[in-house]
Parts: structure tokens; sequence; C-alpha cells
């Protein structure tokens, strides 16, 4: 990592050496209240997906508003978040060894500790690590719902891997994941209502099947920030795992909203530099592609249409201007990032800023935390 | 980071928890030998590009092994190589801040550095940060020579940017940057072969230029692993800045060798594990784009043609299998990143292996500098 930081509390934010990444805590802020609003009077509740953020200080925030507890991808992600002080973590992904389910198992002496299965060698590992610990683990069975990653398919086989882990002593079965992630970036409102329709109809199926066996199969979790209305009203999801709801980033901006979405604002930047200016119409600016994830796109330059972001390569971006932009070396711009998760991966340190001011620098302790 | 290794010496590469780095130790040190041998008997000096690595054990073993020190990309990636022992690093980049020229400066009193420049405000920066610091630096007037990006044109402007450096009394006017970074992945050899020789030729009339204006131009630095042995017998180039050769990445495989090309090997490889398989002709491994970057395309699965990787989200990757493919949950595979850079900086140690074992755990110390 760099041996300095960006920046120093109380900075103005023209000083933030660059690249950075800035969060708008105004704006943070409004899309934390705005999560609450959207679920309140439903009988949803959020677990807020800490791999967007990968930092405590933010998952503490969301418990703090309402959050059940976080979901994350990795075994490692989640033990930095209970030594957080999470209490209730559901790492919403597959295990695939022994040794790794015992890392799982160890959690679960702090913190309630869930996890996903899709294959029934998964349930062996997971019941021997947790007996061996002698702890008890959540653990929901995917089903594949459409997106065509992880997940039995709806129906029988759902049903039997249900069973299989209501058999192990060591396994509390806790209900079905859902998750419906090829819906998120559909760009037309009308494909993801018809994609969740669907993926509730597969939930609702199988949630039947399990309970017609004598299970009990009380928890649907799914939903991202792309579409969690409509499992919010579907009648059969009781949680969501929306985790980028907090940032946005160009990738979702993209998407064409739906008469009922909810208006989350961009609020995770990546500040930067133009550092050369060689050629008419052209500038390149201090952040490529190890201070901006380009897997879902370029970012976006924040309030300037007349710039565009074109390419990346590893420490250089480079902006095409229009005949009438105004831009100098030196001058410092924000970047909407095309995906927020991957970009926050890149950074140790979230910079937040107020009033023209740095105001918090919070670690990105899971940051790397891959495990 | 991972509150945990993902290995510990002595271990069995099969025990390596995953998704992980790894550097087969051999190939690796055959990559460094054979670039000696690509020198050997040349005016030619190489050195070494760290963005590629990022990692101080690496630079030492470069430089012992001839390199006169390393380039990187950044002032604080420099920092982690300086605070490491290397003595000589030039920043293949130009500075937009007196903020940041006054950190590179400060860095000169330990060791010898050198920046570009493709402005005379950078010359104005960097002349007051170096003098008010009570140090010289080396300064590069950097020439676009086909990539389009950072540079002044060849030429003119190039002179008289030479001459600005000349007349600063705490800069040292060093020679020309003129990287052909588009040239490096050009599919077909005749093309990599003709980008070099027009960057040749304006490098050659450039320098030939400000030698006719009583200035020295000593030092003509670039190329990269696609082809540096055109600039070796260029006969104007006379420093070459490779940094992948160690490495190789799937980009790099990609382009058709020519008959002069060297035979560097795929040393470095990202351990996955299959984390789910629930449907037939494809397979889910817990290496997604957090773990291999994909901005160059996706990574190759090693010594395994019958499996192709099509598709990553954050933590999960998809393979394609044939009908006759055989693989279970829990099996490990290696990948083969697209682009290594990037992929390096996802990580924080590189775990060495050698006859089946871990033989050594190195801190990628500069991860993440993007200062």
């Amino acid at each position: 990592m760099s041996p300095w930081s960006a920046a120093a509390l109380g900075d103005p934010i023209a000083n933030i050496e660059t690249p950075a990444l800035l969060l708008d805590l105004d704006a943070f802020e409004r899309n934390l209240q705005r999560m609450v609003e959207a679920l309140q009077g439903s009988s949803m509740r959020l677990r807020a997906h800490a791999k967007s953020h990968k930092c405590p200080e933010i998952a503490l925030r969301q418990v703090a508003m309402g959050a059940v507890g976080i979901c994350c991808q990795k075994v490692s992600e989640a033990a930095v978040f209970v030594d957080a002080g999470i209490q209730d973590v559901l790492v919403t992904n597959q295990i695939a060894s022994l040794a790794k389910a015992r890392r799982l198992a160890n959690l679960a002496r702090k913190a309630r500790i869930g996890v996903l299965v899709d294959d029934t060698q998964q349930v062996v590992w997971l019941h021997q690590a947790a007996t061996d610990a002698g702890v008890s683990l959540d653990v929901y069975v995917e089903i594949d719902v459409g997106s065509g990653r992880c997940g039995v398919a709806p129906g029988e086989q759902a049903v039997a891997l249900a069973l299989a882990v209501d058999r192990s002593s060591s396994l509390r079965f806790s209900g079905l994941q859902c998750y419906q992630g090829a819906a998120q970036h559909m760009r037309q409102p009308a494909q993801r209502q018809a994609a969740i329709a669907q993926a509730t109809e597969w939930a609702r199926i199988t949630r039947d099947a399990i309970v017609a066996k004598g299970v009990a199969c009380d928890r649907i979790t799914g939903a991202g920030t792309g579409t969690f209305w409509h499992e919010r009203d579907s009648g059969v999801f009781n949680e969501i795992q929306a985790g980028s709801y907090i940032f946005m980033d160009r990738d979702y901006r993209d998407n064409q909203a739906g008469p009922e979405d909810w208006a989350f604002e961009h609020a995770l930047f990546v500040q930067t530099t133009v550092m050369s200016q060689t050629q008419l119409g052209k500038a390149i600016v201090d952040a490529g592609l190890k201070a901006s994830s380009v897997d879902s796109g370029m970012p976006a330059v924040w309030e300037r249409s007349d710039l565009n972001f074109v390419k990346a390569s590893d420490e250089h971006g480079v902006l095409e201007l229009t005949p009438q932009s105004q831009l100098a070396l030196g001058d410092v711009l924000w970047l909407v990032p095309g995906h927020c998760d991957p970009t926050v991966n890149l950074y140790d340190e979230l910079i937040g800023v107020r009033h023209g001011r740095v105001e918090s620098i919070w670690p990105i302790s899971a940051r790397g935390a891959l495990l």
C-alpha cells in the first residue's frame, strides 16, 4: 500500500492526493435512509451486502439503521466483519473444502453465521466442521432462479438438499437463497420485473415443496439494488441483500429507471488529476484500471458531460474532450466508477467528504480478503 | 486483507487456500535468465518495470542479475522500492502537482530518482520541489511515439522541453522516454516490428535535434515485453523497461510469435477451486474478477484446454466444459491471468512454489500504491 494516506482529516477536498476513493457523506446517508424508507411497512428485512464496501464502519451504520446483519462472499471477509462486531453474517457463497468450512465454523463461536449449499458434499464438509467446532451453522439451499451460475434447480433437487441439511444435527436449514444476479443490470424496467416474477415463482414452488415435507423454510433471501422492490412486493421473499445502493455506480445508472425505481444517488467517486494534455481534444488523468475497475465499462466523469472517459491502462485514463471543453493540467475531476464493488477493492481507505472537507477516513478492512 | 495467509512455508501446493496468487519459481527464474541472455552482447541495459510485480523481493533479484534499477508508475510505488533498497528508480509517468513533486524530491535524498515530463508546468513544479529539497532529479522528456497517450510530439516540441529542463539547475535532462505501449499487444510480429521501426525513427530525429542544440541526450528508454528485441537492435534505444516478461499473461501469449521472439514462460498463476457444479457442461470456480483482472479478457485455464473460462463476476468464475471434461467439486485448477499487472495488484502475497511445495511467501508491498 501507499506509505502515506491520500488525505488527513480536515483537508480541503482539493488537497486530497490522487487517485483517491471518496465518499460523499451526504449522498451516502441519504441512500441509507432511502433504503429504510423503501422497506418501511413491508415484512422485508435488509441484510446489507458488504462485498460492495468491505468496510466495517459502513456495516455498523447499516446495522444501526435496522439491517439484521450483513452478507458477504468470502469466509475471510466474514472474519473481518465478525471481528468488527457484526453479529449476523451470511456468506452468500458455496464453500468447497473442509479446511475452509473449518474457518467458517470457527467464526460461529462469536456470531451467527450462515452459508449456502448446492451440493451434498458441501453439506458433509459443513456438518463435520460445525460438529468438530461444537457450533451450529445456518445453511441456505441456493436455487438457480435464472442467473445460470450457482444453485440447484428449483423443485425436487432443492428439496432433497434441504432435507439433507435438515438431517445434519450441527446445521440449521434456514431457507432459500434466490438471487437473480442477471436481472440486476437488465436495462429495461419490464425485463427486470419479469425476471423477478419468474424467480419468485421458482422460490415459491420450492419453498412450498420443502414445507410439504414437514421442514420449515422460513427465510427466502436474495435481491439486489437493481430489483429489490420487486422482491419486496413478491409475497415470497422476506430478506434482501442489496449492496450497491449505498454507492451507486455507472452501470446501475445505465439501467433505465421504472416508475417505482428508488432514486439512489452516486456517493462513491474516484478523485483524479489531469496529468498530461499534449493533444487537442484529449487529456490524460492519473486514474487508470488500477484506480477504477473497468470490468463493467469505463467510469463516467461526474458533472462533466463534455468529458468522455474512453480508455484505461494501468495508471492512465484517456479523456476525450469537446471543442468547448475547458480543462488544464492539474485540474481535479471526480469519476463515477463503472462498477463499485471491485473499485472499492483497489483501495485501503475510503475518504468521507462533506462541506468541502475531509470528515472521515475509514479503513476498507476487508479489501483483498479473497479466501 | 484476509486475516490469515493462504499458505505457510512448506505446505503442499494442494493445501494452499484459494484463490491465491502463485509464482512458479523455476519458470520465473528461467524468465529472469532469458532476459539476461537476450541483452548479452548488446549495449542495452534493463530497467525492470516494477508496476508488474510491486514486489521488492523480485526487484532486488532483477538488480542482482544486472538490471540498473527499476521503473514504476507512481511516486508511492517508488517510495516502497526506495525503502526496500533499490538505488535507481524512474517514475515513468508525469506528475501533476507541486505536492506530489515534493514527495518525489524527498525520495531523491536516498536514491537516484527520475521522472517524465511533457509540459513546462511539470518542469516548474519539479524544479521548485527539487530546489526546496536540495536534491537533483533525472528528468526525461516523453515523446509520443505512437501510443497516443502522454508525451509531446517528436521534434521541435520535445527539443523546447528538453532545453527547459536543461536550464533548470535542480534538474538533470537525462534523455527521452519513447515507450510504444500500443505496439506491445499487436498480434502480428510484422505489426510490432513496423511500430517500433517508426518509434525508433522519431526517437532518433528528436535525439539528434536536441544534441544539435548542444545538449547531451544520452538515454533513450522505453520498450516492453512484446517488442524489446526490436528496440535492442534499433541502434537508438539503450535502455528497456520490460516488466511482464517475468510472469507472462494470457494477453501476451495471444501475440503471434515471430522468429526472434523470446520464449518467456507463464510463471504467474491464480490457484482456484471448483466450488459449484450443478449444470451439465459448466462449473463455477472461486476466482472471479476480484481474483484475476479481466480488463484484457478472461484468464486461461492452465493445461486444461478442455476448460474455457467464459465469465467472471466479483467472486465467481464460470467455466465451460467439453462433454469429455473430468472435473469435480473441490478440484483445484490454475488460471493464467488475462493481464498480470492489475491481477498482482489484487493480492497482498505472492506464493512461490517449487517441487510441489510452498518455498517462499513474498509481500506485494506496493500493492495499492496509487498515489
